[in-house]
């Protein structure tokens, strides 16, 4: 008898916490403090996994998910977003009960953060090496020294360091590919600490997080995917399904022998509609088996390979059942394409021993 | 000096009454009776200006949707998604307060719908005319015929009739292609109506619901993206930019001269990754200008580009910046590709005129 009544995000504790401890190792063999970024999952009770590992600083992407985690008691959050100046209301409360850091790109900016602010704050350059999405330039080094010296004008704000994600890792392909991306960002960093020897070099990115060895001379660690991991990173080449932290578990709500389908309910409001290109062919997920003591293993010749809303398309109805052993197909596990966007669409996890966790919902 | 604190979606009241309007007249004009798709803006406010139409009975996707509505006083509810049997207590929950209808493919769920139901419920038949995606092929008239005699046995399920929904139409490109595309539901529906004259034919797409006439022999209209409509319906002929119900309008937080783009704080947590491409282009929105009395132009030479999380890249910074009469550009109107999907990412909306909506949140 079927019992899944509604899709659902199940997470698996003991590889989360797996992952939080090779971030830790990662970041103990480079002397770096770790700063993961909580944007991925957003839940506190997955925080807590990582405050048993000793961390106690955390990346956030917007003043309301610093006031979630600051309500349960977070005391050290970094802004990984570029500051405007509509937040100062927001940014101003959070500075009651925790150490902010932001992120901030202009003169401008500091003179306004200088006589709008009531507590101090840290901040942090945003440096592009690349990526081309924000920050400044590391080669701009007039700008960049201006905006220090305008930092120091003011006793409220503490120029910290500077910061790099570098999502042009996210498109590369196994180690190798993933170390030459980052090696403009290791190198901007080079450049960078020349000028300014004392201070925290920070790096955001899973790929990089996962999988090169070497990341000097960052002193900061930042990843929030590698919490999950997902397929996008299974395909870079990240982690391998093992690994992964949250699945989604939907039910099959109809059977298309015909056409080697089944409909499930698990659309784009459960999975979103990022997609992944495998083997030449656009796919919103994988369905996976889990066994009974959490092994997670693709379902060959599967693939959820369409969405709607609610309505997801699963090809290769046949493998499914299979896989099943033969059982009526009432429910699929299917690792979606990228975690955060994911978990972002669920208003709860539960474990996969049945316990529920919450989470922040939208604001 | 900005205020926007953070990326909001607007609903343009006016628009969606108008939207209304000519979704009652069109079904007038077919003898039909509207059940609007509440899924696309999943909030009872809203849903108060079909009321004001005369709209009794609505569509949704879920039975946690049916509970949100029916606890704001709707008691004719269309549960517009395969029936699977791990839904049966929130079937049963909901009868309690209105009348159910659901979507029913098989003689088995007819058997188990029929010993664990507490009140009786209507019952659709989906039907596929040729979209495959959900439903029984119109084709297969003793599968229907089979299926229908397995309802009449139980006195707790009531035939009511077919629907179909053709998401083909959102591929198509123009009134005439989408007058083609619609031809084979209507065909379907003439076929099937031979052998049950008297039974309800509902039809559900946005484009058909927008551009076709004559939607006969169609008894019933459920379009849900209709009442916001977006980039997508704007491209396929369905509306013009004044007939859009909804905008996210978001804070820009860096300009980047070098390469005519800037960065907003309008992702993919936002805006949803639905992607349309045009002019040979992949794009997640179109920046907009809105007038003084909401009057919805497009910007030319703009296009959201890139989303990440909460970043969103916006290609055209001159031309926006040429839009906004040479002010500081503060902030970005964006039509989303989507409505539905974006609109699921938001806890509530404005409206235009700065009154705050309820809506349902994940679940």
């Amino acid at each position: 008898m079927q019992t899944l009544n509604r899709p659902q995000a199940v997470i698996f504790e003991k590889n989360c916490r797996q992952n939080i401890n090779k971030l830790t190792a990662k970041a103990g063999k480079n002397n770096a403090v770790c700063r993961p970024h909580f944007k991925t999952h957003q839940s506190y009770e997955v925080g807590k996994w990582f405050k048993d590992e000793g961390i106690s600083a955390i990346t956030v992407s917007s003043p309301e998910m610093a006031r979630y985690f600051s309500r349960h008691g977070w005391t050290d959050i970094t802004i990984a977003f570029p500051f405007y100046k509509a937040q100062i209301k927001d940014i101003n409360e959070l500075t009651e009960t925790c150490n902010l850091r932001l992120f901030v790109k202009s003169k401008d900016d500091c003179e306004f953060l200088s006589r709008s602010l009531n507590n101090p704050v840290d901040i942090m350059i945003e440096v592009d090496a690349g990526y081309n999405r924000s920050g400044i330039s590391y080669l701009e080094s007039d700008t960049i020294n201006d905006l220090i010296t305008s930092i120091s004008r003011s006793p409220i704000i503490n120029f910290t360091g500077f910061y790099i994600h570098d999502g042009g890792t996210y498109g590369s392909s196994g180690k190798d590919e993933v170390y030459q991306t980052i090696q403009r960002d290791l190198k901007a960093f080079s450049t960078l600490i020349k000028a300014y020897p004392d201070v925290e070099y920070g790096l955001g990115d899973t790929p990089s997080c996962s999988l090169v060895d070497d990341l000097s001379p960052a002193t900061e660690l930042s990843p929030g995917n590698l919490i999950f991991y997902d397929l996008m990173q299974i395909q870079i080449g990240s982690c391998s399904y093992n690994d992964i932290g949250m699945l989604v578990r939907v039910p099959v709500v109809q059977e298309k022998p015909d056409t080697d389908e089944c409909i499930v309910h698990g659309g784009a409001v459960h999975l979103s509609k990022e997609r992944l290109t495998v083997s030449g062919k656009v796919t919103y997920g994988q369905p996976v088996h889990v066994g009974k003591n959490g092994e997670i293993t693709k379902i060959e010749g599967t693939s959820v390979t369409a969405l709607s809303q609610e309505h997801g398309t699963v090809s290769g109805l046949d493998a499914l059942k299979k896989a099943g052993n033969g059982k009526a197909l009432d429910e699929i596990w299917i690792c979606p394409v990228h975690s955060c966007l994911t978990a972002n669409l669920f208003d709860r996890y539960i474990t996969s021993n049945g316990r529920f966790l919450d989470k922040r919902v939208l604001s």
